[in-house]
């Protein structure tokens, strides 16, 4: 793309950088912004900044947070025995869309994958020890990915933790609400038998 | 969506202002650049709000410029004899990226479409008629949408302009290169038909 412009160049190129933001659609988002108001395009670039700036991680559960502790964290109508481990705050987001969890969460930052280098020391399992050590949490729930390093992480948890006594769950795998048995995958389907329900389990539901 | 954070909703808020870009995407490119350092985010926010600020358009041709007169505009080059009359800077930018046009550009901010409310004094005619008055330009290029709109606007000015000893062209419309005649469309395919063209003007291309 040959533009006549330094400034429009710079701003195309720091917009395609972002994932998944080609060269095309860079285009399109600062001609959009240049149509705004000045007030309007300060107010995008100021909240950016602000964001990266002034966001931390909460230190309890590493959770993004605008404070030391996260409101899920502070909030006192969680259920602080009940802890969601989670590989990153996108799982926390999509869990607290539904409404229908009141515990709290770990964010481990990733999940055990020696392949890409990632070995426990790097995700946050020792916080997640001391968080467990005083017995003040009766369940951890594992909502990680259904891979084999998803599943080699929780076991390397439990091994950790086994002396604790806690009750360890994972999220229900199975096939989605809606979805066709025909297109389900092998893997997902024979999990899905080997964990049927009851059937006033499901009719409770 | 649920955020346990007020700065993360107001820049995934932001982000989610730009068109064709919706939630979850712009959360997407908000924890993109959380994972950046801080500096490259300081960066990305000063080239958005810089090109806001700085940028104008050529006082000449409309187009987008950092200067008073355009990169192209000001170019030694570039044939001021050939105008090549464009609806946005998104067309320069497109004919730019061929290499292939040497002449200058008029930029009209859109075409004649009453019924959205655009008439000529939106448009940036008078500023095309001042330029052509002083009898240094020879061609007019129009190269604008194949619409009715389109249509409307190369009539109205040439109307404008018939005082002038001018030769306005349009660019070629036809059957893409590569383009399989099935697939066209039957007015584009009827066009290409009238304005077929002698073989050894096709072979010297």
């Amino acid at each position: 793309m040959q533009f006549s412009s330094q400034l429009l160049e710079s701003a195309v190129n720091a917009f395609a950088k972002l994932p998944g933001i080609g060269k095309k659609t860079a285009l399109r988002l600062v001609l959009h912004l240049l149509k705004q108001e000045e007030s309007q395009v300060n107010e995008f670039s100021e909240v950016v900044a602000d964001m990266r700036k002034n966001i931390r991680f909460c230190s309890r559960c590493f959770n993004i947070a605008d404070t030391e502790i996260c409101t899920i964290c502070r909030s006192p109508s969680r259920k602080k025995e009940m802890i969601c481990v989670v590989e990153t705050i996108r799982e926390v987001i999509a869990i607290e869309s539904t409404q229908q969890f009141n515990g709290v969460y770990h964010v481990l930052g990733g999940i055990i994958s020696p392949l890409d280098g990632i070995g426990p020391d790097q995700l946050t399992i020792e916080a997640l020890e001391n968080r467990v050590k005083d017995g003040s949490v009766d369940e951890l729930i594992f909502a990680l990915s259904p891979t084999i390093q998803g599943d080699t992480t929780i076991y390397y948890i439990q091994k950790k933790l086994q002396q604790q006594n806690l009750k360890i769950t994972t999220i229900a795998r199975g096939i989605s609400f809606g979805g066709e048995l025909e297109y389900a995958d092998e893997m997902t389907l024979a999990r899905s038998l080997q964990n049927r329900q009851p059937l006033d389990h499901y009719v409770s539901r």
